[in-house]
């Protein structure tokens, strides 16, 4: 299996570094020799049709900041040409996400699979963005659009509503989809922190941004249950189908209100009949009711009724383990596709 | 579909009623016609190689308890005889779990694999003192032996721990595989009741049975382990391997001792190099602190992390939406079978 990457930050170099590590016990385990042909990253790019050499990406990118410094001859080839001239089975978009315009991802991913080459995205800007546009474009161009890393980081929320539940029919989701948020919460409620304080000790922790917005204004979480609607539920819905209120308003003294209530506050995002993203009170004895940097999302379902999923939301190495599922997942359908 | 059903308990009536209702979703989202064309329970039995009315069956068991009058010639059958004349593709143990020999359970299941029929069985004894041998024995035999509905009733743990974490590895598991218990020590955590009266109030609730040893010394939790650990982790391990302490001896005081460190008490099943089931102090943050008669499992995989599934862990017609998993699990393999 052939791969372009295109996205060195975080999650890229753990993909990087996921299958130089595991390269062996793959191909023992599932017959798959995953292959990196080319890699582009914000200045530059690289390409060896035999598979380039991961250690040195490493070494390149980490003594350079870029990885254009791999072979000078191709570095100057930009995603886009990356994708028309490699031969490759699978497109890996790890670019950072925008949910403005999606770019440049949304550009990526429809070029890639024109060139008829299955994707996986970790980016959840064009996601939000256009799901139902790109999923009928994968479909018209046979090819697999996977994303299992752009909700609950390794943790297989996707895959679990999507999978698991054979037989039965999820009728509605409600989940805590942001780490950082739900960190900040459980700060103001165990230690009386204000918003501003515990977003300070998020920033000092390395969970929040230096531009904050995404997270605590409840953006990332909608384009999170904007990708779940689509894939788990069906819907045909978008980002602008979402209301959405973030944690600016929420004081340590509503979680004191809330206490006597037998409740806690957390920013719940849900969609049944409707896409809502805002702080709510949950009873402390909900499984939602989680802490920490933590994500869980409950699915309600017709016949087999509240489950529950809880893990780590996010993290390089555990969301370079969720799209190595999807390569397995594409492999296997390419293996079947070759015996037919 | 063919299928062969022994039981007529709680689990199965709802096996019963679920095909029932489900009759016309079912072949126009699946393209299955589930029939059920031989039951069995404790007094007789009923056969039609067409297919049972499944209506009737509910109330012919309604009215006299037992499935021998629904068609007097054959009310004499007894499960093993069914197996051999019936012509089905599956078999369905929901015979009452007895984990001392697992009889009946265990001869059906055998007669049923040597008689080339698929198994699903709902019935925990026979898994738990002999699942590495009946695993090996399906294979010999090239049928599939399944057991979704075995542990977290509804709730897709096995399928979770097995189907969602491709390309990782689970190290450990740590779960509360028995509601009633947790129930119990809910109560005795929240209201200060004694074991005694916790148990009282279980049983006055219908979660506990009039003879509670079952849920109470921990052996539903072992037996739930027990197969958890072969089919998740691969082990090969029966009821012997597992160090069993229950509840009996857990009081009040010991919630309040634990409440001053931050922590609860749970019955804890739990897996790595060892297994055991025993009281256990975790963190009231642990996403296994949950309260209730719930079920909740971490599998603790070497890359994305601990992942929690919480969930209802009985129920008939959660059991039996289970059962239902494993028939579409089959069908798909008799599909690709038949295609190849």
């Amino acid at each position: 299996m052939r791969i372009i990457l295109a996205g060195l930050g975080v999650v890229g170099k753990s993909l990087v570094r996921l299958l130089h590590e595991r390269s062996d016990e793959l191909f023992k385990e599932y017959s798959i020799r995953p292959r990196i042909v080319a890699i582009s990253d914000l200045s530059g790019s690289a390409i060896d049709t035999r598979g380039l050499d991961l250690k040195r990406v490493l070494d390149v990118k980490e003594k350079s900041g870029s990885i254009s410094g791999y072979n000078k001859e191709v570095a100057s080839l930009d995603t886009n040409e990356l994708i028309e001239k490699t031969e490759a089975e699978v497109f890996v978009d790890a670019t950072p996400t925008n949910v403005r315009d999606g770019e440049p991802g949304m550009t990526y991913l429809k070029h890639a699979m024109k060139f008829h080459k299955n994707v996986i995205s970790v980016n959840k800007g064009p996601l939000a963005l256009a799901l139902p546009a790109l999923t009928e474009l994968a479909e018209l161009n046979h090819i697999k659009l996977r994303f299992s890393g752009t909700v609950g980081g390794g943790t297989p929320m996707l895959e679990f509503g999507k999978r698991c539940l054979e037989g039965d029919h999820i009728v509605s989701i409600r989940g805590i989809l942001n780490g950082t948020t739900n960190f900040m919460l459980t700060q103001m409620e165990e230690q009386g922190l204000s918003f501003d304080n515990a977003l300070n000790l998020a920033k000092k922790k390395g969970y929040a941004e230096a531009e904050p917005s995404l997270d605590v204004d409840g953006i990332d979480a909608a384009a999170k249950l904007v990708i779940m609607a689509n894939l788990v539920m069906g819907k045909k819905v978008t980002m602008k189908n979402v209301e959405v209120q973030g944690i600016r308003r929420v004081t340590p003294h509503d979680f004191v209100k809330a206490a006597k209530k037998g409740s806690t506050i957390r920013l719940i995002a849900s969609v049944s009949d409707k896409l809502v993203v805002k702080p709510t009170e949950i009873s402390i004895h909900d499984p939602l009711a989680v802490s920490g940097v933590l994500n869980a999302v409950t699915f309600t379902s017709k016949f087999a009724g509240d489950l529950t999923v809880v893990g780590a939301g996010a993290g390089g190495y555990e969301t370079a383990s969720a799209i190595l599922r999807d390569m397995l997942d594409i492999n296997e359908s390419l293996v079947v596709a070759a015996r037919n």
